[in-house]
Formats: C-alpha cells, structure tokens, sequence
C-alpha cells in the first residue's frame, strides 16, 4: 500500500476533478502490475494496473489507495474491470466521498466473491485524497496558503521591492508546489505589481499545464501582462464580478482567458463563492500564493486548509507590506491556529508546513 | 576539551564581567579535576580544578578553554597556579581577547617548562566566549533579541493582546535563555504594556540573579510596577537620559534601582551608547526581549548578533503589533540577514536561531 500511496501522490495537480490513485497488483509476492490515474483523470490506476499484469492478475491481490468505482462515468467501473481480470483479494486504503460510490464499490466486489480488505493506511490515503474529498464534501477545492517572508512577516518593503527575499533553492520548491496543485491562484495586486506568469517551470515535471486563476472582480488585469498574453497555451482563469466592462471581456476572451462571474463583497470579490464556483469548475488543490489581501480573505472566512511558509533568514521591519492585511482579530482567542505537520531547511530559508487544526469543517 | 566546554557552557549568564571558563585535568587517562568561573566570575576555572585534583595535579595535563590569565587582578594569576602545581602540560582551545593576557599567558607557561598546545575546537570556544570578547574589543555585550510572534511576525492584537502567543514549553525555554545571559532588556513601552518582572523563574537553575534593563529615557516606569518594586531583590537597570527629574530619580534610587545616563537619540536613548555604558558596567551577554521600537533600534543600528525567534502556528493579519517597528530598510539589499544555526520544535511552536553573518564586526 506504501507503493501505491507513493503512486498516488506522484499524480496530484494533474488529475483534477478526479482524485490522483495509485494501484498496485501482487501475486505470488512479486508486483505484477501498476497504475495512477491518468492526466485528466482518466484512465483511472486499476485498468491501467490490471493491463500491465495482462493474465498475471488472475488470483492476485490488488492494493488500491481508494475504493474502486462502480458507476459508469466517462470510463467503464473499475469494479467490472476487477472482477472480470479475476483479481482474488482487494485491499483499499479508504473509501470513496463520492455518493455515487461511498460503500457500494466494495458491496460489488465482495458480491462478486473477492475478499476485501480496507482501512490499510487509511490516514496517509485520506491525505493525499483531501483535495478531491473537498470538492466532493465541501464543494470547494483543498486550499494551500504559500508564503515567502522575512522573519518578520514582511513581503516586500515600503516601496513594494519584493524579488527576491527567499533565495533560488526556496523559489524552485515553490515551482514544484505548483506542480502539485491543480491550480495556482493571486489576487489582481499581485498581478499588478509583480506580473508573474505563475507556470510551473521544472522541465519535465508535470504532464499538464497548472491553471492560473486570478481574483480580479473589476478585471483590471492588463492585456499585456504575461498572464493575459499567455492565455491561449497555459489555461487563465479570471473570477470577476458581474457588470464587468463588456469590451475587456471580450477581448480576455478573444485571447483565450476564461472569465467566471461571481458575487462582490466589499472588496473584491466573495472568496467562500468563488471558491465554490472553482469547486463546480472541478478544481480539486488550490494553491493560493498571495498577496496580502487575498490571504486576509481566505484566513477571515476560514478558508484556508494548508500553509507553507517560506521564513527567509532577515528583518525588515514594519514598513514592509505585511503577508497578510488586516482581518479582523480581535482577541487571541480567534486567531487562527494551525497544526505544524514539518519544517525543512531549503537553502537558507525554511519552510514549515500546516495544517488547518480542524480542516474538515465546513467554511465558517 | 569537550568536556571542559560543557563546564563552560554551564557557567554563561553568571561570571560577568569574567568570561565563563572550563578546566578539566587530567592525569594517565583519568580525569583528576574539574573547574568552572564561579558566579561573580571567581575563582577562575583553573584553581577550582587544581583544588579537586590536589597533589595529583603534579604531571598532569590541564584542558582549558581560554588562555589562562597571569596578570594580578582580583584574584592571582592562574599560570602561577598551574606552574606552581606541577602541571606538565596544558592545552588550550582559544587566546584571551584581554590586551593585559593576549599570548602572555601561554608564553609565561613556555618559560616554565610546560607543554602548550593551542587552539582545539577553537570555534567551539569562541562562541562560548562571544559576550566576553565582544565586551573586550567592542566595548559592548552581546546582544541577542529574542522574539516571539505569530507565523506573519506580530506579537499582539491590536488592542495589545499578547498573552500568550507562544505555548507553556516556549516560555519556559525563554526563561532558560534569560538563565544563559547576564541581563535582560526590554524598552519602557513592554514595561507599561505587560508589566513583567523579568527574572529567570527555573528553581535551581541559575545561582545568580539575572539583571534587568530597561530602556527608558525620561524614567516613564510607574513606581508601582513589579520591576521598580522588587529592585532590591533583584538587580533592575534603567537607561535614562540627562535632565530627567531630580525627585523620580531620587525614589528609583531609594527602591534600589541603578540609574545610568546615556545620551539621548530622536526617540529614547542612543542605543550604541547604552550598550557602551552596559559594556562599562561589565555585561557581557545581553537579552533584548522587546518591543518593537527597541528592536527596531538594534537592528538599525546593525547591534544584534544573535536571534532568537519563536514562531507560534498561528497568524494574526496586518493590524497586529508588528514585532520590529520600522527601521529604514529602502531596499532588500539592505535589509539585514542572518545565518541560520538551528530549528527546535518546541510545544506547538518553532524556535530558530540565527547569528548575524559579520557579527563580530564593530557596529556600523
């Protein structure tokens, strides 16, 4: 099961709306036959497993990282697959959120006379599944806050210089978080002041462009920028509020940008809708890279799932643009707290990663 | 010598104005003396060992991990101890910054016979020593600033909420860090905030008691606070400017408070001059634990060689106090930086500990 997870998670960000699964098929104590879930989502691991042990899969065991489907979607149910390959034994890490599955996967195999084992790993599984049982559960996608700051919390200083406070070895790792997410997400600022590209550039990497999405209710984002121009090749979505001037619409749209229309608030746009609108565009991991603003948003709605934060080794002092703006704590008491999973050295900033202490619960 | 550094170690935040010194004799592989500073800083580490190893000292080899003094001052010099005691050998991890000692020490044990060896683990030694020799050739202590703040780098809500950012274990931590130096620093601002009374509260930690210094230039702390009040018991330290009231002054002294004089700057005192006076007093390790306006001081005034940050998993948004104020950084290339030494998780919060990366270059 520790290869298939390893599978699994080789799959994440590229998968969306599908979750990433990985298979592995044993017989006689030898590994006939892997699988993850295709780019896209399809072909799902078990038939890609189960092809590779051809007749070797007859009577062997096939660990899979989550129940096996049994409903007829865009692919046949891997259930038939399994039981007409004549696997034996499947053991599954956890079950499957999606209601059209949820228990009747392993009702149908068992049905079929295989012995079924489940709830192996099942914590390391529902891991690396969380952005799709988000999706499923919540209707959103699973957000990761990504910060890179000095000591001090400080993004750029007072006049908004900001490249670079982490160092080379901290962007790359940046670069494969994204690799990682479906989705890359910044607040118009962002684009305004740094006019990123937000592509995951490690050659070789990722099988399938990262989708850049953009809060920018009033669609102030320049066409010149790199993110417009580059609309057409790497998919660029942009959440903005209804009214929008019909003539930029246009021409976002003519350059390939995908606009998705969302309730306003009193700044920007309502990020708990928006979130759900990207959860009905099927994103399963969100990473959220800033700026202050943004981060403010999510963190007052209780929205954010994840953080990884880049500490650089330096103080910059209170003039700096803060990471994350003014949200409305008025006590301790409603701070938000989060759970340290780790903290790796990478060059000479850190990176501590963490989790939300109750990530499971519905926005507040 | 690892050994005798270990003694070394134990002794920091007590020897002041002496540095904290480790002696271990040995003779035909046994150990037959061990010596370190006494609090107040005598006797020296080397007659301690000397005392423990009695008539088995005569042969022997003395690890040592600062050059040995041989000028008359409190006490008398400890080659005369060594030579006297029929020591055969002796090996030393660092030379004594002190221009009175300075190569003289190890010369004088050369003149009488005995075996000298230099500089093993002198990087080791050094770093122990760093207080001292920062006192002997800056004129000044050490400073550590130790912080602790959310993930975004605030220390309190906007209503001045601060307690508790960090968990129990952090804290207690922190007062083992105010045990390993010889005062503790906070500006007025922190003493009308938090009225804290700065002492080491680890029973039997420390045999003597840590002096607290507070900046505060017009002698602003209320007479009622716990650091005013218990300034006979443990040693309290303000920082004042010329022209501060003749009648307040008087009732600080009657409490038992020492008042110094140091120029004044555009707000409070001259920091460079302040820790040039704590230097003439003979503090050689310095904690500086807040607020945001002292650190930001320090750190303008390139004073702080080491840091001591714990970050606790949470973030408190852009309207929390900041824990550096503004300190004119215009641009990255002149923010201050820092090597990282090491990270500790501590309860839920993250401890990481850096040094400046030119530390011991005078203050620019």
């Amino acid at each position: 099961m520790q290869a298939a997870l390893a599978l699994a998670r080789r799959g994440l960000g590229t998968t969306w709306p599908n979750p990433s699964v990985g298979c592995v098929i044993v017989r006689d104590g030898r590994v006939v036959g892997r699988g993850t879930t295709a780019p896209g989502g399809r072909p799902h691991a078990e038939p890609v497993a189960l092809a590779m042990a051809g007749e070797q899969a007859r009577g062997a065991t096939a660990y899979v990282t989550l129940e096996p489907c049994c409903h007829w979607g865009r692919s046949p149910p891997c259930t038939e697959a399994l039981i007409a390959a004549g696997i034996a034994r499947v053991v599954v890490a956890t079950g499957d959120p999606d209601p059209r599955v949820n228990g009747e996967g392993l009702a149908k195999l068992r049905a079929a006379g295989i012995s079924v084992e489940t709830s192996v790993l099942q914590a390391e599984a529902q891991d690396v599944l969380t952005g799709f049982s988000h999706r499923i559960t919540l209707g959103r996608p699973m957000v990761t806050l990504k910060l890179a700051t000095t000591l001090d919390g400080r993004i750029a200083t007072h006049r908004g210089e900001s490249q670079w406070i982490t160092g080379t070895p901290a962007r790359r790792l940046a670069h494969a978080l994204r690799g990682r997410h479906d989705a890359v997400m910044v607040g118009v600022g962002t684009v305004l002041a740094d006019n990123p590209d937000l592509t995951c550039r490690i050659p070789g990497f990722r099988p399938t462009p990262v989708v850049r999405v953009v809060a920018d209710s009033h669609l102030r984002t320049p066409l010149t920028t790199r993110l417009a121009m580059t609309a057409a090749q790497t998919p660029a979505w942009f959440l903005i509020r209804a009214g929008t001037d019909p003539a930029r619409r246009t021409a976002f749209s003519d350059l390939g940008a995908t606009l998705i229309e969302v309730p306003g608030a009193s700044a920007g746009v309502d990020i708990a809708a928006a979130l759900q609108a990207l959860g009905t565009a099927g994103l399963t991991r969100l990473l959220v890279e800033g700026g202050g603003q943004l981060a403010a948003a999510l963190l007052r709605a209780d929205l954010v799932d994840r953080i990884a934060w880049f500490h650089a080794p330096a103080v910059m002092g209170g003039d700096g643009w803060p990471a994350v703006q003014a949200f409305g704590i008025e006590t301790l008491d409603h701070m938000p707290r989060f759970r340290r999973h780790c903290v790796t050295s990478v060059g000479n900033d850190m990176l501590s990663e963490y989790s939300r202490q109750a990530s499971c619960s519905p926005a507040s």
